[in-house]
């Protein structure tokens, strides 16, 4: 039988996906012995015991089986009834998707056509290009270097008659940044008067330490707005979010959710649900104090925007290139992240401060070093 | 703001789901007090206990966050020695997807560009056809009415220059039917010569009542295997199952999972791990009585072929109509599906014996009048 086959079946799609370059990195970083671990995505408490023992309270009950497509009724309705108090939206429903990511996938497989236009802020999370390439939709960056504000004009002069959407994320992923109550505000202004549609990922909307948090949903009833447990609540090995907005766009992700996530992972929907009466607020308070460390100690050796939430921070790279300074902190025996697989520019790098204090303070060590013999 | 701009937003690919002729069923089923439910693609067993305490214990150990894409080292080594052990091919990679649904979602967006063809058996299970033209590929259906056996020489002669790929599901679901170790054997080596990509789908290989299991990789060593713990372990709501086949195939999907799914949900890995040291063999002796107690009860009333495996029974509707059928069906309290959902066919009816001996002889009373009625 002949062996070279599988190689020639590939779908041209999966070319929008290449990370061989950071896949360097990464092997780099495998060797290490015991590394400065400041990469992680997710944060460095576990799910709170309430939660834990929800989850396995649903598994001892026997809910293992098929939740509805849309989530179970409980959780469902609780999140309904919490988003209409918030939002008093007449067209507003939701489901349970698996985890933010299931919820982004289904937006775009939704939302989409081939050819359509989709503005992304550059510096992004790194699904959005390649989700949007995905489905044949075309991904229109938007520089947003060096402060990572939103222009307004920029996005104006970027819509075309083949826009379709919006991604917008506050507090963004890899820089933190929270944009000003008046560029959301703009944003879901503008969206709406293109008739253009924009989707909201709040993932990190508990972890903001300056200020309210913001959502263009306030300002613009159509936004589709995604959120989940996975941060907030430590859960991303669980895989459960949610998703709201106009009707038909949820019934319509709910469609597609029936054939391909088919449903969120059923005890930790019930584990959910108890998620959502568990006082987060010290972890905030943590995380915050991490931010004001991790500043602190970098202030007058990097060059970057403060973040005022999430738990990212996404200074410059000395020396200018993102990769050959990651590779450097790798040898030093630090995991950051280059800003290439973010974004269009190899200028930056994240740093994730959701470590504990004492990695935080070895991680600042060797930065100061390397800041220094650049 | 306007309210009518979100449904202008919903993509093309949405039209490929449309299921508003069987929600008229289940709206109606809906209605019902205490339906006689033979519907059901889920066993009625629950998950073993020694797998629900492995979840419980992977949790209360905080195995909650991210697992890599591929899946936790322990499961994947596990299920990949196994694989080694029975094929013993030099090129079969395994991961882990979060259920076998969505293996098959990574596959399909894996292998099938636009305009390529997919050959699908009808009737089929009821993703096929919708993910094909999803990702913009051609359903090409071979009808195998009336006995659901494989027609190779019709196979062959639907084979073309854009075909990519040929689904295949036995024991199949909704007929419970197994082709002979001939007729797959044969489908194998023709995958082979046309240099065609061939995807088995073994969910219900534990559910095999004649015989023995017979997958085309045993011949055909290409060929991608999609598996899982949802229908062997009642794990339907946990979301894990497992994919094998060519390395360069598996690390496209692996590839695609990144970001899509993320992950199967990781103490449900935990689980599946367990659940491989479960003997089950006594479930599968309970589900064959169950077979033959609706076959011996509806054998002189309806039309049908003898499943092998599975937990369904696939007769021919009286009166031709499954639609009308169903919807007399359920005016008599009992919930079966019609073939439409499954087929272009509506011809048909799907039965599931995944219920108790009990729900199993009321629903052969209410058949067999409806029989006798027609």
């Amino acid at each position: 039988m002949s062996q070279s086959a599988p190689a020639s079946w590939i779908a041209d799609r999966s070319q929008a996906f290449d990370s061989s370059g950071i896949r360097k990195v990464f092997d780099l970083a495998a060797s290490l012995e015991d590394p400065i671990n400041l990469s992680i995505g997710q944060p460095d408490f576990d799910v709170p015991e309430s939660v834990q023992l929800a989850c396995v309270e649903a598994i001892r009950q026997g809910k293992n089986a098929y939740s509805p497509s849309q989530g179970i009724g409980a959780l469902r309705e609780r999140l309904q009834s919490d988003i209409d108090q918030r939002y008093g939206h007449a067209d507003r429903d939701v489901f349970i998707s698996s985890g933010t990511s299931g919820g982004l996938v289904l937006a775009i497989l939704s939302l989409v056509n081939p050819g359509d236009e989709v503005i992304i802020f550059d510096p992004y999370f790194v699904m959005y290009s390649p989700l949007v390439q995905l489905v044949g939709g075309q991904p229109v960056l938007i520089d947003t270097y060096p402060d990572f504000r939103i222009d307004l004009n920029q996005v104006e002069a970027a819509i075309s008659d083949r826009t379709k959407l919006i991604l917008f994320n506050s507090p963004a992923n890899p820089t933190g940044v929270t944009p000003s109550r008046d560029e959301i505000v703009g944003l879901a202004q503008l969206a709406d008067r293109h008739n253009v549609a924009l989707l909201s990922d709040e993932i990190y909307s508990q972890f903001v330490y300056d200020g309210d948090f913001v959502s263009p949903a306030d300002t613009n009833p159509q936004t589709i707005v995604i959120d989940g447990f996975s941060k907030s609540h430590a859960m991303t090995g669980w895989r459960v979010g949610w998703v709201h907005g106009p009707s038909e766009v949820i019934q319509t992700m709910i469609k597609l959710q029936q054939y391909s996530f088919v449903c969120a992972p059923q005890p930790a929907q019930w584990a959910g649900l108890a998620a959502l009466d568990v006082e987060m607020t010290q972890h905030r308070h943590d995380y915050q104090a991490k931010r004001d460390l991790l500043v602190d100690g970098l202030r007058d050796h990097y060059e970057f925007t403060t973040p005022g939430g999430a738990f990212y921070l996404f200074p410059k790279a000395p020396g200018g290139s993102g990769t050959d300074f990651v590779t450097r902190a790798i040898e030093h025996g630090l995991l950051v992240i280059p800003s290439s697989i973010f974004s269009r520019h190899d200028s930056h790098f994240r740093i994730s401060y959701a470590a504990s204090d004492e990695t935080i303070e070895r991680g600042i060590q060797v930065l100061r070093r390397l800041a220094a013999s650049a």
